[in-house]
């Protein structure tokens, strides 16, 4: 039976992606060794890893003065390292999830933290108004928040520098990166298997703090040594850049964002017409594009575990919601083919026709 | 041509370890789904998770009271973790190479070193006599020196808790880890590919600092929830335990010593005997197992790059010595075949008929 990966990450990647990869374990590049025991100082390595951050920069129109690095260490260590290289005094966080809030804790560890706008007293099923404060060292958003569904679809004007874990959502929409000042993100959703983290850091806010920072987390040591400090996982960073070259190939961002507005209206509009389900997120305009968060209608609560034995015996793999929302959640990634949003349809409307 | 991997790191792995990730690549134990893209929470991968750390304990029998973590951000960034975690004042460190003065300036960051013993007058070329202060919240080794070809090769007794980076000497030997607060290391030489970070601690030596400690950075974060705290490298670590199965099917790690032992014995042979060569350590106890260093002899310095025309030419792979040391090293580390060891002495061999 065909298997549709609804995971909310790790998650789908494109099938070129894997099929290169399985290719270079049996022998990368010609060397005739695998991607998996080469050495990263191979001129064969040095070029994947150049080539990535090229490919990074192109497909999102990196302007001038900035730096794209690959780490390790996933989102969480972000959460750290931001306030270890920028936060001076305060810094203000918008709360819009789990996520939101674990970086807003290890704000807390280095400075003050101005919690500028929550959405925490309805679960999070909205973005919240905010105000950006003048005199914080930066302002840190969760542009799209997986467990709950909500994401800000478009580009902040920050009257000081605006950071953004975009982990969910980077590549499934253009973004003005001039408008900020750092993004990161853990790589396992749109980009690569788990194990690379990306950021994208302008090079002129490092620098302002005075704290000792331990060398692996000093953006200043991975941008002069363009991410070869230490030994970058090299394997994932191959994953990335043909994940990035089958981004170009499909006609970059602005083709993507397309498809996935597409995929995300199909299944929003099913999820709004049919009786037996709701959206969590009702506001149109917060709705994420990349994790699509239901539940079952009033009335119909008692066939949650129903619904989910029937969606997975027709193939439909991880769409169970975070244990924290209940319900369903559909993460329709940019690998994830239009085919797989219909097959779900499908599977809901079966599932109405007998239960309604 | 016959390729024969002799890199440092990432370095050469089983075929059995390569041929398993690119099936699972493919489809992963079952799923119809891949292991770059399948979710860290999915029963699959956290059985893999279990599997890794008790095939971990069973193969290097390590006792009761030790917590077997993977982690990201590689060795380096556990040069800082060391310190965060358990300098209160004082740390003792041995400086025998590049590698163990990273991690002491890491640590000058966090509290007074001191360092007991440093070979680097002769460039590191032996391990130093040292004694270890008992007024110190650890001391730390650096048990394998990739760069220049020292080893430890025994458990030192230490009055204080002993801490080891073993990046490149884990399963190379029987290592009783009783004497260790703390053993750690990047796994990409004997163990995976490279975005996996082994850690074996002692859970009773944490909570004695008073330093705010970034959760990421927290030993104790990654025990409590077994290292799925935040996602882990997942197709690393799944790589990890095909490389442990395949330790564990070829006699576990007394047999992989004595194989390691004779092949380092073969090649430290050829190298004493062959007039052309020269081992850059000559003190028998100090000449590591895993990485074989080695120049030109007095009155043959103007064939180096000649010889490493000539080896390379014959398939011989990453032999170049790391450039503070010059000359040649060839690692060989447990995946490495005896027929690869054979075959770079008889390139010796041959380059010695054409030059003497």
């Amino acid at each position: 039976m065909k298997k549709h990966n609804f995971y909310a990450g790790p998650s789908i990647l494109p099938q070129y992606t894997l099929d290169k990869t399985a290719e270079a374990i049996h022998d990368f590049a010609g060397t005739g060794l695998s991607i998996m025991e080469i050495s990263h100082r191979s001129k064969e390595f040095v070029a994947v890893m150049e080539e990535a951050q090229q490919l990074f920069k192109e497909l999102l129109k990196i302007p001038e003065g900035y730096s794209v690095l690959f780490l390790g260490g996933g989102a969480s260590t972000q959460f750290a390292m931001v306030p270890y290289n920028l936060l001076r005094k305060k810094a203000a966080y918008l709360n819009t999830g789990s996520w939101a809030k674990k970086a807003i804790k290890e704000a807390q560890g280095f400075g003050e933290v101005d919690v500028v706008g929550s959405s925490e007293d309805k679960l999070f099923n909205y973005i919240p108004e905010f105000t950006i404060p003048k005199n914080v060292d930066y302002f840190h958003i969760t542009s799209n928040n997986t467990i709950y569904g909500t994401e800000i679809k478009y580009d902040i004007d920050s009257p000081v520098p605006l950071v953004a874990d975009m982990s969910s959502d980077i590549f499934s929409r253009p973004v003005n990166v001039s408008k900020y000042a750092l993004i990161y993100g853990g790589a396992q959703k749109n980009l690569a298997p788990a194990g690379v983290t990306f950021v994208i850091i302008k090079n002129d806010i490092l620098g302002k703090v005075s704290r000792h920072i331990p060398t692996m987390l000093n953006y200043q040591t991975h941008i002069e040594k363009e991410s070869m400090f230490n030994t970058p996982p090299v394997l994932p960073v191959f994953a990335a850049l043909q994940t990035l070259y089958w981004l170009k190939n499909n006609g970059g961002i602005e083709a993507m964002h397309k498809v996935d507005e597409h995929k995300a209206g199909l299944l929003y509009n099913e999820i709004d017409r049919n009786p037996l389900f709701r959206a969590t997120v009702s506001n149109q305009k917060d709705r994420s594009i990349m994790n699509i968060c239901f539940v079952m209608n009033q009335g119909y609560e008692g066939l949650e575990k129903s619904f989910l034995d029937f969606a997975t015996s027709r193939g439909m793999i991880g769409i169970k919601g975070h244990r924290s929302v209940g319900g369903f959640r559909a993460s329709t990634y940019n690998a994830l083919p239009v085919e797989s949003v219909q097959a779900l349809i499908d599977v809901m409307q079966e599932f109405e026709q007998q239960n309604k």
